[in-house]
């Protein structure tokens, strides 16, 4: 399947010039969605992930499926004010000013192999702060997985000393 | 399975004096996870459902995995600036202040049968938020679904003329 076919490109969001991804269409279609969900899950099934881990909002969309299929507890990344335990928590640079990225100290225990999700990498920012909450917490990141990959940005940089598994390339 | 194991309280979240329900023990544990997700969906296995509608965050996780279970199509409901397409939006009353809710236009189509889900019904305004934006779109409610119902807030009030189910009631 053709998953491209279910990306919409919207002009001049979220500012003008930007030619944004839009996932909307695929998750209208449940084949695509499905294929998509399988096609990210298997691609770690060899992989002895011990947990999935995501960051709001839109990661949660493809984590939980994912958690489901490989059967593994799925850890919520949350901004601040809205996990409710005790955090782990990372400042991190996003395009304007900063942001700050949460995790529950129980969410990953030491040594836990942890395969992290989201719908899209851009600049890489917070991917790369989720990656770093997990192993403050002595997790282990086994990979990072996206639907859709903006290669011109060029986040995998960011990812540096990790595995990056995107199944669409812009 | 008793699901009500794996809901911790935790006090004095968000402000003192309010005891909060946190899920994330649900989500770490995938058979508990993945029963929640099939009580909700085939709750309404046999209600002719055209499309599920969540709005972030929590609602997605949830969300997600019943759309896929369903195969149905999934609609995004969203705070402000987050969807790219056209929208519809519905301002609504928090406890301090307004927000808002998004829909794309063609997120749902005239006449389509529509399950609302979400975590957590407390104060039910942005489920409430949601149904509206549904209607608005010529859709139909055709149920409003939740892991949680925190029965003393009586969320069900500003649902009145709908149904709601939900697998845990406090």
């Amino acid at each position: 399947m053709d998953l491209s076919r279910y990306i919409r490109d919207v002009s001049d969001f979220p500012k003008p010039g930007i030619l944004f991804k839009d996932i909307t269409p695929l998750l209208a279609d449940p084949a695509a969605f499905e294929a998509a969900v399988i096609q990210l899950a298997d691609h770690y099934a060899a992989a002895d992930v011990g947990a999935i881990a995501a960051a709001e909002a839109r990661g949660f969309l493809f984590a939980a499926p994912v958690a489901l299929r490989l059967r593994k507890p799925l850890v919520p990344l949350r901004k601040p004010g809205k996990l409710p335990y005790h955090t782990h928590s990372l400042k991190y640079d996003l395009e304007y000013g900063q942001t700050e990225l949460h995790m529950h100290t129980d969410g990953v225990a030491p040594g836990t192999k942890v395969l992290m999700i989201d719908d899209v990498l851009a600049t890489g920012g917070t991917m790369a702060a989720g990656c770093r909450l997990v192993e403050r917490a002595g997790g282990v990141v086994v990979g990072c997985a996206f639907l859709i990959e903006l290669g011109f940005l060029n986040g995998r940089a960011k990812l540096a000393g990790h595995d990056v598994f995107s199944l669409l390339m812009y």
